[in-house]
Parts: C-alpha cells; structure tokens; sequence
C-alpha cells in the first residue's frame, strides 16, 4: 500500500526544496500550509509536529522527519528510481557536500542572520550590523556557489536529471531576489540552472502552492 | 587496491567526527594535521585542498570531499560493514536528520557565533553580544539534544554500534567544556553517551593526535 505522504510548508521558506522533489516524483502527498503569523498555530505545530517549531516536516504514515538532508534522503527512498540524492555513490557523496553547504554556511549562517537577527543577538541596535553582514555573507555564498556551478555541463547541479541540490538552491535565488542580493550578471551560470528549474511544470506548479 | 585516504583536521575542530569514525574503521589513512595559526599555511591549504578554507577535508585518491555529511558518507561507502550511517534505510533517514540539526542548528549557527562572532557582525562592540547569544543557543541546543538521547534504550544514538552521529555529537561536549556551558547534570543522557565514546580506544588514540 502506498504509504500516508505529508508535508508542513510555508510559502517561500526551505519547506520549497522537498516540496519540489515531492511534486516532480509523482508520489501521491498532501501539503499542509502552516500560519505561522498566528502565534496559536505556530504553538499547536510545535507541540504535534515539529518540537523544532520549523519547516519543513514531512510525515510518512505518521512518522514526522525533519530537516532537509533527512527529508530529501526520505522521499528518495520513497521514488528510488529518480535518483533524486544522485546516480551513483560519488554522486551521493556530492549531493550531501552540496546539501551540508548549503544547509549550514549559506542557510543558518548567511540568509538565517538577514532573516532572523534577532535570533543572532538580544542587542536590538546591533541587529541592524547582524543583518549587513548577513547579507555580505549570502552575496559571497552566491558567488561560491556560481563558482562551483561554471564548471558543470550537464543539465542540473548533479546531472542531466534534477536533484535536491537543485531545489535547494533555487530557495537561496528566490530569497536572494526578496532581499535584493540576487544579480544575475554576477552568477550566470547559477541563474541559468535556476531558469531552467523554473521551466519545469512541478515547479510552476509548486509555485502556486507557495504563493505568499 | 586500497584508496589512498587522507584527512586533513585541525585539533579539536569539528574535524574530530570523521576522524574518530576514519580510526574506527580500520582503515588505512593519513592525518594531516593544519596550522591555521599561520596565515600562510592556511592560504596554501586553501588555494590546493579546501577552496572553503575549512576543516575537515577528505582526500581519496587525489579527490577532495568537503562538508562533514559528505565526508562521513564517504567514510561509510569505503567500510560498509560498519554502517555508521546507520543499519536500515529508517536510520539512515534518521542519520541525516541528527547530522542536519548539528551541522546547521548546532555548530554553524550556536557554535559558530560563539567562536568566530566577528562573522557575524562587522561592528565590534556587538560582538560580546552575538557571543552571549551564542552561548544561550548553544545551551538550548545541548537541552534539545538531551530531550532527544533521553529516550533511546541502546548503547549509541542510533542504535548499539558507533556511527557519525555519535562521533559528531562528542564534538559539542569537547566545544561546551572549552566554553564552559556543558552541565552534566543537565544533560545526564548526552553525558552518558559521551563516556562511552570517550571509553573507545579509537577515541583515544584519536585524542592523542588532536592534542592541543
């Protein structure tokens, strides 16, 4: 029997990555959008959900997954055939080099400081710095990542196939846009990959899903 | 032919992880121990091995692995009968959700703030500030940390053998007594667990190399 899919997003935030993965692998899932601008809603998810307070979550048959390297591992277990954590084990062994920058360096400590300062620091006049150089932070991220993009030839970051790594990334384009850092002069070879993400029909159609 | 393995680490750095898991294993590797002291040496590590300029780095065969998911992922593939990313597809799911959370939550963003607050802020009067921050998450995620080892029956965090959760989890005790926020009996579970790591001789011969 296929197995109960869900998972906890809200629009725009890293919950985009495996909803992406989970909308191109034909799996059956339903996506559960949270509020959490009300604060009632925010506390009953942490309380049954997720005791992390964030998305994603993704839960199979009840059992609740969190955080994106687990998340993404789990729905590609669930659709083997689309190599969704790459083809072969050095492909793997890339796809969570990618998915461990990506998650720590770029995530957490560049774009997590221009989202949440105050998560940084209590001191509210210096959260205005802490922000600054989140953003500084992110541009170079950026600009590590177009690095490591130039080289490629194929299709997607891993392969002629899309992958995690690619919905991941496409989150930082889109948050980079929001916060005025993207330029796509400067990381052609990133916007590039990211037009053709945005070409695909899962991503339009998870885009609606997604709207804020 | 057995690969040609080396890691480059820096002591007591998070490098510790895929280090102690490398001296489990059996295998034979090299350690390349770095002085980040000098700006030189670092600034040639940087420039040959690790573009990131970071610990740890996994060579095999000439091949550079950054990132410590990729690393310990690696380290697996090359002996997998030892599991360290866990027995079945469940745990390794599992794997990837605690190495998520300690990779993001814990080290970049906890940890990292306490050590290197001046990448988070530029404006130096602030730093105290990010760093007190700091220390305040790092002991919120030692508590959920705690919560999560509280309820597990068997010997190490994923089941009754080593594997890189464990390995990555006996870093933040060696961070938090450095800094003075560990608390064991605040944590009573995790401190459980880091002794009977500590009491591996692959822990200790591995200690001897990270001697400050």
């Amino acid at each position: 029997m296929a197995p109960t899919i869900k998972l906890y997003y809200f629009p725009m935030a890293c919950s985009l990555a495996p909803h992406l993965i989970l909308e191109d692998s034909g799996l059956t899932y339903e996506s559960v959008k949270l509020n959490f601008r009300d604060p009632a809603a925010k506390e009953e998810y942490t309380k049954t959900v997720n005791l992390k307070g964030q998305v994603p979550a993704l839960s199979i048959d009840g059992e609740v997954i969190t955080e994106i390297p687990a998340i993404l591992t789990a729905i590609s277990q669930l659709a083997p055939e689309k190599k969704y954590t790459g083809d072969s084990p050095k492909d793997v062994v890339r796809f969570y080099e990618w998915i461990g920058y990506l998650g720590s360096a770029v995530h957490a400590k560049a774009f997590g400081a221009v989202f949440a300062p105050y998560k940084v620091t209590d001191d509210s006049s210096a959260q205005e710095g802490v922000k600054a150089k989140g953003k500084e932070n992110s541009r170079a991220a950026l600009a590590f990542i177009e690095k490591n993009l130039a080289g490629i030839k194929t299709k997607f970051a891993l392969g002629d196939h899309l992958t995690g790594v690619d919905a991941y990334l496409a989150v930082f384009v889109n948050w980079a846009k929001f916060h005025e850092t993207w330029d796509e002069k400067a990381y052609p070879s990133y916007n590039a990959l990211f037009g053709r993400i945005t070409e695909l029909d899962s991503y339009k159609r998870v885009l609606q899903h997604n709207a804020l």
